[in-house]
């Protein structure tokens, strides 16, 4: 798939995927989704990339759907334009590689659940989230989805039923971001979070992503039945037996990423 | 039901309820929590109410179950008492019109509960909570069904485990209020947010806290495959098209509430 | 069973486990983690323990799994280590006694569970938190069940991914411990806090901890429901009625854990 409205750059083991369409405030029209589910969906078979940053251009991370694909449309296009979204939203988390949403500017509606469902978030103080959909009689309900889920109920619902502006600050004492950056340091304190994730197995981190999403949604019972099968499973595996015996012997493990 | 033990004013599209049993530290008695759901079952069918506001009179918000009806009863007693109980919290949340909490001093055990069931919550800085039930022998155990999904495990534990008594700035902190203002400023920064909330689609708004209460129990995946479907009706609707139409005409909207 | 990897005392009514394995940073060997079984479970049906502190010897409070019972090990022998852990995790949630986690010094990987696992935890402001396991190519998977529980999602896999060590405050803002204390004042601050919980009925605080666990995994429904049922019960002992009936007379109340 071409890629028109997406840049990517990997350097190392480092995918960067930036959101390229500032004039337009990188809203999430229909062919943006397209082009980055496609290039997840690459991403996810390429060996080579370990971790994932989600980047944008301009001064808006991104505005959300695009507002001119939402007028006089049929229920069958609506319809697609929400599946599509959500589609790409989990597709992020069946990525095996973590992806860190890295936050230039302000995310709001279906880009600041965009924030919200990355598996860590890295922000500029100048960036800044909201879900405004009430104010334009479109609820943010698929936002809500991993909103709540990430920042809790008091606080989704005054976002939610508010549309206000909350700072970078604020997101990160709420659990929405894990930290914040002076903006000219928002680039290298991304790229070090990336780079410190990407020195780990391939193998371990792709098992441990999707047990966090698999046992996030089980009752506690479940969710230790489950991930107890996991462990045992990421014990037998080379590189668990390669790097609890570097670390025995006090020095650096070789991945094999299997 | 005639309405001996709360007051209500309704200004502008804004209902206030006032719990109005001081002398009794607004307990919640039966019939306290009959008229509570009676005026809520009414405001529900009120077109011209958009928001609530669940206030309180005298130094106490509310102390809780009514003692003096918590001794010497039959199981079917005590039933009826927790029972209508937990049915006034789902009223509350099964309104399609946001309900504001507005604390103006203590509110510990069922009062407590009834902060965390409301949507949004507004305190002042003498504001306290507490679940203190466990020191009467009687563990806050409904209490701790909308306290727990607010604070989280540890923090509800040590309030059901010790009782002790946890400020507005904890709370807030926590998340179980929104936010903290100085108690002159109370009743103006509640009534602030809740005049912001109003000015949005009661169709929207209705829809959205609906949706809000139906996913947040779902695994995230349904809860995808719901809210997709809860957006395509959304946008289909009246103020949606008037409210995403003004927005790019750059006018206020017009709702309908349909 | 024998005591060899942990010692206890009991002070009044509060039961202390120490870890007693400091040459060994506190490993939870499948001896360690038998003995805490068989400890628990003795510690269950003794009426006349109403709190357990949950301690460690050294500067280590439990560094997670033996890595020397890692390597070369079969799958039954790993399956059992993991299944050994689990239970011994939902071993102290369902004792009827809370468990509060009094944590001096580095608690890391299943040791970091523990502490996420137990009811109630007060930390050194020396302690620290980690699940390093990505690190030696093995996820930290059962830890972060009760970890993503306790802290959120995007705090539990910025852990889990990076390994990174979290201080005590930040911990406590994260909900992961409920007070930070100087290192001196740990024994008598957790002491202090087990004391107060010791303070209540026996019964009451049972019932209350067993149906913590049992609504908090069922929908906000069937978890109303539940506690109701509960709350009638509870309303219905000795305990209660002794509990409201010396509330209301001014007096003290006399328990006799029924």
């Amino acid at each position: 798939m071409n890629q028109e409205m997406i840049h990517t750059q990997q350097v190392g083991a480092v995918l960067t995927i930036t959101l390229a369409r500032s004039e337009r405030r990188n809203a999430l029209s229909l062919q943006m989704m397209r082009e980055l589910i496609a290039c997840l969906e690459t991403t996810a078979a390429t060996k080579e990339v370990q971790v994932v940053i989600l980047a944008a251009e301009g001064k808006v991370f991104s505005s959300g759907h695009d507002l001119s694909e939402m007028t006089g449309r049929s229920e069958a296009e609506y319809r697609e334009i929400f599946e599509t979204c959500s589609a790409m939203m989990e597709t992020l988390q069946r990525l095996p590689q973590p992806v860190i949403a890295q936050v230039q500017g302000l995310a709001t509606a279906a880009g600041c659940q965009l924030v919200a469902a990355c598996d860590l978030a890295v922000a500029s103080d100048l960036a800044a989230f909201a879900t405004p959909g009430v104010k334009i009689g479109l609820f943010c309900t698929t936002p809500m989805v991993p909103l709540t889920r990430a920042i809790g109920r008091k606080r989704a619902l005054e976002m939610l039923l508010t549309g206000r502006l909350v700072s970078a600050n604020e997101a990160a004492e709420w659990g929405l971001v894990n930290r914040v950056v002076p903006a000219a340091q928002l680039n290298e304190a991304t790229q070090e979070l990336a780079v410190q994730i990407a020195a780990a197995s391939s193998y371990t981190v792709g098992l441990g992503k999707n047990a966090f999403y698999r046992q996030i949604d089980l009752d506690q019972h479940h969710a230790y039945e489950y991930a107890s099968g996991v462990m045992t499973e990421n014990a037998l595996a080379g590189d668990a037996q390669e790097g609890i015996s570097a670390f025995l012997q006090k020095r650096p493990p070789k991945w094999t990423g299997r």
